[in-house]
């Protein structure tokens, strides 16, 4: 029984202890925090719903995933024929594949909703072989076609990863954890570079590993804090796919980092995305790059992926658990238990707490939870957004007025979002003739990012899901025509057009060539839809900087004035206003006792801090937390 | 010109720009912080009151020292003549010691205070031996003489280390430093184990280095903190000598430590009596130790000893001056100045503001002083402690009871410090006639520590000070009787008496033979004149204990009632009460905009803390602070 010597003796003593005689077990195995169970006969784990499965689960206090005797699997060719036999041909079946070191299946279906769980149970115990049912999306998404092949290249790395990670999610732990801190590397009284690094005596998790959109020195975490040894982490856990939340992660791993990284799998494929992006545009723009594609790689092979509400040890002292965001698609509320019953914290990455086209509002229920991370983009009393049905109609009233004027309606965006959100209001604006069908150009970027949101139709609001299930992708019309050529006058001599081109804040990507063509007309209009970090060319615009600075190709600097018409469109954002961030205060069950502020500039911060320790809020809502505001480089005691 | 490589050019250039051409130079050397100028001709730089060392000194804005160059230096014989004949009688001169390795003759006088300057450059300029001149003790201090033996058995280590530390000192820093942080390792929101570690991105310092008295798991400081490490250390600052200031400190040696720590001489002093007596009473009562002599001698050959008033460099951008602090013998805050006009930070240790019969108060006016690191000891709105002149006359109502009972009176006392305050008001009590002459007993141990009081009588009081350079040692009277025997019952057995005995917080030593002996007479009086720290066997009595276990010679546990009368006599406290700690926040020049309290435990920090913050206290005082209580393993940016 290869390996079993790794998992530690109580475990496989608890194991025995609860089999029958005929389980014939021949292989028990790390397989990332799971215990992985080989046998011959897997039906005995699997009948009366499971039961054996979950007592065993129930005694280690460890989930068990049976997998099929690696002798005792049918060859491949006579599986193929089994699975192909039984799966249904409406679930429209495109591709299987024989993950041979761990005995898995993956079984790539256009509608995987539609296979029923008792079929995938009869190939299990007819072939041996564990099948794991994938999405094929209905538009080809490079992203989700080359994650997949990563991980077929390199099964036994990854097996290896998962066997590693095993033992030292399951290592004796030598401290006792008596004491937990906080360190604040990164947005904390800012946004950008979010990173918070979770201690322990005994373990060290960082949660988000994001980038400062600005391009100064203060643009990566505080990872130069004699607190931070990328040798000593755990686990890294990211909330979602924004380079602010996740754009250091790559560089973690040109550091060292060896370990996991757990996230939804959305985050994961946008991520990927997002990481591609950021090397395309900074080798366009001659940026010096902060990790080559070799890294992305790594990322991808050390992710781990969970869904909303699967409970999973990460440390020997530590439960980790995902949530609903509500921000953007796989983006994730962190919820972490730390020490048999210490403490429970609660990490909000961003945060949308109210229903959108796209998505459902975050979760707002915890088993446990005395202490709240909150960001705070939106904390001062006057970020009362519009809704998103108002905003919808402003941004009508700015489309109409440009069409008239035969102008440009650039909408800076990014990809990964806003821009979704935005399409489906155009979209909507025009189903309902509010505006008349006028062309919408994006980039080959934001397509492929929508091509993802159709990977995970259950990460979507009810409608869209829906959309998805009868086959009706909402991106797709024919009104959205993808551009993927160099020469943006090509664009922009459809007059009127809506553009929506990246970055979201100015700071670099295809919409500054629109901008540049775009900047002197007054026909046209810049709208942004989405927050602008202090130090970007967004916010300097809205702060009212008039005189904008380009280089040519040839390397010189052209100078030109910015005539079009500058709006701002807020209702779109994926950020929670301070109503709703109050909103989520009040209804988060249970009421956490400690509230920490991040994610804010300084003075939103201050407000929001003074405003939830005001007698006024206290009498309202009848809460009275404890609420600190550390800044970067601050490490604060939650017990 | 050896050596002169490793002083930076500029430095070197500067020197040379500023010197006349027959000043003959024959080489420059760091001695720790400062640059040793050795010359044939030391009269060219003190000519016109050092104008020349003085242009040097502003021109390199460091610290200059001029020595005679070694081969023209007179031979010791001869050299020792001319001190013989310069050195008037009256100084009483008893010792004459030539360090080669720097060209310095200490000079040992019972009255260095009657020497004259100009006999001293006199004996400088003819035989080119820089004099240093020290004070024989008039009791014999084992201490005074170990320590004076130590250096000169290490002159040749002594001077690679002062060299080594000017090297460190002056290196070029690679980071900059524009954000500073303080790291509560130790006696936040609680008393004892007093460290904390202020870090720059380029340096690192540690003020203090306690044990907490409780012999618990938490008696040593967080060195375990990952922000904490020993190798990236650039100094160690004390303010006193204290066990709960610097019982850690030979343990950072053990550590690996081999940098600097700074302090006044007298700390110096009664750190070495401390730290051996710890060894003593620790091997006596069988606990394990946590260091050797080894590392005593470790840290007197890496102490940099300053004067009050002494501005330092101690790394590349920051500044040390320590301050008189009125606790005890030597004691002092710590001034920093930080980043070349970043930030000060003053640090008090422990603090008195007010004047005792031994010390002078705290001094009050720093340059610049934006953060203030205060104890908090008394911190809470009921510690107001009756004067000295109060508890003098308290202590005498309960010494003349006592005496009427012929019982003893068993004062537990720390040895430095409030040992000696509490003789002194005993003294000074029998020489009014308020109470008859009853003998006193004291051990070896206190004795020894009067004898280093004795040493360096310009850190006493006017009064005190006087007395010494007028031959009256104020703690040698023929009341006094210093016990150094091991059975206590000789003593015992005159009655009636007052018996001083260590530790003052019955935490271990003599006192608790002592008290076995002493419990159970109800004749006898157990009189706490010091803070009783949270935990020690002295706190449980004020709180009620009365039931006593000691253990017998055979080992084993005996319980006795403790029927002793059992007194707290306040007013000899060495810490400020209440009304003192406002008092010095309101003298303190400049206001400071932080205030970070420690060194008090939490119901009392968060009280003060409350105080500080009240429209009360703002108004009556007009001064508003920034008022921080962090936690132990917190750590909190100042700028």
């Amino acid at each position: 029984m290869e390996s079993v010597t790794s998992i530690a003796r109580e475990v496989r003593e608890a194991i025995f202890s609860n089999l029958p005689p005929n389980a014939e077990i021949t292989k028990i195995d790390f397989e990332g925090p799971k215990i992985a169970i080989y046998t011959r006969r897997p039906q005995i784990f699997l009948e009366n719903d499971g039961e054996l499965i979950k007592r065993i689960a129930k005694t280690i206090r460890k989930r068990v995933i049976v997998r099929g005797d690696e002798t005792s699997r049918l060859d491949e060719k006579t599986a193929s024929e089994i699975i192909n036999s039984l799966i249904p041909k409406e679930t429209g079946l495109k591709n299987i594949y024989f993950n041979e070191s761990i005995g898995e299946v993956e079984i790539e279906l256009l509608y995987p909703e539609r296979v029923e769980q008792a079929i995938l149970t009869r190939i299990f115990v007819e072939t041996l072989w564990y099948p794991r049912v994938l999405r094929r999306p209905p538009v080809v998404s490079r992203s989700v076609r080359e994650i997949r092949e990563i991980y077929h290249a390199e099964v036994e790395n990854r097996r290896r990863f998962l066997r590693d990670l095993g033992d030292r999610v399951y290592r004796k732990p030598i401290f006792k954890t008596d004491r937990v801190r906080i360190a604040a590397l990164g947005a904390f009284q800012e946004v950008g570079r979010s990173a918070i690094l979770v201690q322990t005596p005994e373990t060290n998790i960082l949660l988000d590993a994001g980038l400062k959109p600005t391009g100064n020195s203060d643009e990566l975490p505080m990872f130069d804090l004699p607190e931070f040894d990328v040798d000593s982490l755990d686990a890294v856990v990211v909330t979602h796919a924004h380079l602010d939340h996740i754009g250091a992660l790559p560089l973690l791993f040109k550091y060292g980092y060896k370990g996991p990284v757990y996230m939804t799998e959305p985050t994961l494929h946008l991520a990927k995305l997002l990481f591609e992006d950021y090397i395309k545009v900074s080798e366009k723009e001659g940026k010096p790059l902060l990790f080559s594609t070799r890294e992305i790689s790594s990322v991808i092979l050390h992710t781990y992926t969970l869904n909303y509400g699967e409970v999973t040890d990460i440390a020997p002292e530590v439960r980790l658990t995902l949530y609903r965001a509500g921000h953007i698609l796989g983006s994730a509320l962190v919820h972490l238990h730390i020490g048999e019953g210490l403490i429970n914290l609660v990490y909000t990455g961003d945060l949308k707490f109210a229903r959108t086209m796209l998505l459902d509002p975050a979760h707002t229920k915890f088993p446990r939870a005395e202490v709240l991370i909150v960001e705070s983009t939106y904390g001062s009393k006057n970020d009362i957004l519009p809704s998103e049905e108002e905003a919808r109609l402003e941004l009508a009233k700015i489309i109409l007025e440009t069409i008239e004027k035969k102008g440009i309606v650039l909408i800076p965006v990014l990809a990964v979002g806003r821009a979704q959100e935005v399409l489906l209001a155009i979209l909507d604006l025009i189903r309902n003739k509010i505006i008349p069908p006028v062309p919408i150009f994006i980039e080959g970027m934001i397509d492929e990012v929508s091509a993802v949101h159709m990977t995970f139709p259950e990460y979507l609001s009810l409608t869209v899901r829906n959309q998805v299930y009868n086959d009706q992708n909402p991106f797709t019309s024919e009104n959205i025509h993808v551009y993927r050529g160099e020469n943006k006058e090509e664009v922009t001599s459809t007059r009127p057009a809506i553009v929506l081109a990246t970055s979201g804040m100015l700071t670099g990507g295809p919409v500054l060539e629109y901008l540049k063509i775009l900047a002197d007309d007054p026909n046209s209009s810049l709208v942004f839809v989405s927050y602008q970090v202090e130090g970007t060319l967004g916010r300097k615009i809205l702060q009212g900087l008039r005189k904008l600075t380009f280089s040519n190709e040839g390397g010189k600097t052209i100078t030109k004035d910015l005539k079009m018409g500058v709006y701002r469109v807020e209702g779109f954002s994926g950020h929670s206003d301070r109503r709703q961030l109050e909103a989520f205060l009040r209804r988060m069950e249970p009421t956490p006792r400690t509230v920490i502020l991040n994610h804010g500039e300084k003075n939103k911060i201050e407000e929001f801090r003074s405003y939830l320790l005001s007698d006024w809020f206290r009498k309202k809502t009848r809460l009275s937390f404890n609420v600190l505001a550390p800044q970067n480089a601050e490490s604060v005691r939650i017990v």
